[in-house]
């Protein structure tokens, strides 16, 4: 009796994905299997703006890593630079990494070409082996349905902070952990993954309380950016899940709209 | 008045010493600053081994990266070699990095030379630049104290496993960071410190139940090693505190009695 019910766990268990949790970009080589959909999270502000570029009518976002090679882009028709370094906008550039940019300029149909401190650094390093999609608390239920319905194996990656671990890309990959692992269709056996899901918990009541001492908070506070902050930290707000096709990001669900 | 007090909160914190987490010896370049003193945490099993050695009356030991550096002391007088890899002793050793074997042989006035898998390894990454201590939670409040009498800035390093994240170590981790918090003596901008210690908080009153879903307890469940989980997770079973001193360790606290 005891060992049928372990081998009918175990044989549940084999049939089920995997989630990893990846806490900085500079592990991600710990974690690459060019098998596992990676999703990127820098909640604090890359892939939040990018989640809701796509709700305000953006077609498509470039992620570069340099302002050099965003550069390139200027003067194309109907392309905005975004650009970001240390939480502000880059000398020269209309946009930096704020969400809430997309509410005060009509972007519907334009091209975002955009680089950032840590998130689109992160997507190019994900994007060379492995299909990639783009996370935030802002697109977090679409994100957890849409792993669920590709069915495969997942690695979820905080940007971090230079390559530091930081506390509010972590959170949100508890919770998508949370929503993978309760949905039955996935499993882990990564410590991250558990780490994440606890802090999660502690946190999910008041995320913004929770992230009062986090070091990245206080960078923005210093920056008088806290409605960034409560902007990023609502749940929800859209169903796009940007998904990176080549070198751009596009909307999987206006592809499954489409279909 | 507001003004005065944001002053006051500033200038305490400025003679505070600070207090950083380093979850995976990969990252330790990120934190080092030739400046800090640096806790070695690999918790199951090696560094409690280390400190549960000194209790048993062990005198010195010399950890090193590889077993063939720890073949070099075979046939040395007083000296017993320890080898572990992937959670076994490794062929032709007595001593893997189970504590409890210093309860079974008379290691009093010894010499352990020791390779592991992760513990020792980070040893020797830590140690190049800066002052190096072990801690595990059986000398958990020793550790504590030795940090708040020596007054300086603070690197406690996770050992991991295989440098990926792992939550035994970070559970100790956030131990020490409670409690040189909670001494008023430290402050910390590190978000995997706060992220340390509110995983302690979740776990604190029952960590071997914590601890069911760790991918490593599952590893040492595999390898039939539950009572040596249980015996690292005691605290303060001993005050001694591991001090590197050149290539080996000696006990900080037998130090401080020759005074």
């Amino acid at each position: 009796m005891h060992s049928k019910f372990n081998d009918l766990v175990l044989e549940t268990n084999q049939k089920k994905n995997r989630v990893q949790v990846c806490y900085s970009p500079a592990l991600f080589p710990l974690y690459a299997d060019r098998e596992s959909i990676v999703v990127v999270a820098d909640v604090l502000r890359a892939t939040s703006s990018m989640c809701y570029a796509f709700e305000k009518g953006v077609r498509k976002m470039i992620p570069v890593s340099t302002v050099e090679e965003a550069l390139e882009f200027k003067n194309h028709q109907d392309h905005i630079i975004a650009a970001e370094r240390n939480g502000k906008i880059v000398e020269g550039f209309d946009f930096g990494n704020s969400p809430q940019t997309y509410d005060n300029v009509d972007v519907e149909g334009k091209v975002i070409v955009m680089t950032t401190t840590n998130g689109t650094k992160t997507i190019s390093i994900a994007k060379k082996d492995h299909k990639v999609i783009v996370g935030s608390f802002l697109n977090l239920d679409a994100v957890s349905n849409y792993l669920i319905e590709q069915g495969k194996n997942v690695i979820l990656v905080c940007a971090g902070w230079k390559n530091k671990f930081n506390l509010e890309d972590t959170l949100f990959c508890g919770a998508v952990v949370e929503q993978l692992l309760d949905s039955g269709h996935y499993t882990s056996e990564c410590d991250s993954a558990y780490g994440a899901k606890e802090l999660y918990k502690s946190s999910k009541d008041d995320l913004y309380a929770f992230l009062e001492v986090s070091s990245h908070r206080k960078r923005l506070q210093n920056l008088n950016i806290d409605s960034d902050v409560k902007f990023c930290l609502q749940k929800n707000i859209t169903s796009h899940v940007p998904l990176l096709q080549g070198n751009h990001l596009v909307s999987a669900s206006s592809l499954i709209e489409k279909v």
